[in-house]
């Protein structure tokens, strides 16, 4: 298992435009991307900062993920991405040490990444997302 | 402004000794350090990632700040530090921008860090500290 670094940070905000503003404006990171991921049924805008990128996300629908996590627990860091090499390999390897997974196999992500998520009941708590970046 | 990296990231816990067994055993970190903050009433145990430390945060009283937090809202991340250079110029820049600030000038944190929070009625939700290395 070689976790290399935090890919990046999942942060739920109720609007992309005035949480974009404060990451450029008060914080002086730069948006680079907007994207909407219809499939995870959010908008989301990117930032880069050292090794981590910053991924805002706004639910487009209450009932999507994101949304049900700001009515449950309010705006906040919604996930933890590491990235990984090998990501089938220790997907393997998690699931032997007896962590629930919600991928049991790599799924496209954003970016081309090649992404799987742990279950937060196995992860104290922590939303855990592994990518692999199938160019490298 | 300049935030250079992601420093840390604060992850709440109820029990500092599972967790440790977690990333050490199913993610393959290092705990390099366990350290008692009485001042903050939690104990912390240390890993790095790339160029970010998790910093597991355990709660010493129910009423200390990690203890109401994971009475509000569980287990799972607790602050984002981000590595600035020039903290008191960057909390001055801030604050005129609006922001609230928890400490108006750097006090010491853990590993000998000047630290600053600012308050998450400001910053969408994420509870966020700015770090500086004096020795840097």
């Amino acid at each position: 298992m070689n976790l290399t670094h935090i890919e990046h940070l999942g942060i739920a905000v109720k609007s992309l435009e005035t949480a974009i503003s404060y990451y450029e404006n008060i914080l002086g990171l730069t948006c680079y991307a907007v994207e909407e991921v219809a499939e995870q049924k959010v908008k989301t805008a990117f930032f880069k900062v050292g090794q981590t990128k910053i991924e805002l996300l706004e639910s487009t629908d209450p009932e999507g993920p994101v949304g049900k996590f700001i009515e449950k627990k309010g705006e906040g860091v919604h996930h933890i991405a590491f990235a990984v090499e090998g990501l089938q390999e220790t997907l393997d390897l998690i699931a032997e040490r007896g962590v629930t997974l919600i991928d049991k196999s790599p799924r496209k992500g954003a970016e081309g990444l090649n992404i799987a998520f742990l279950h937060p009941k196995s992860t104290f708590g922590v939303l855990t997302e592994l990518c692999e970046n199938p160019t490298k």
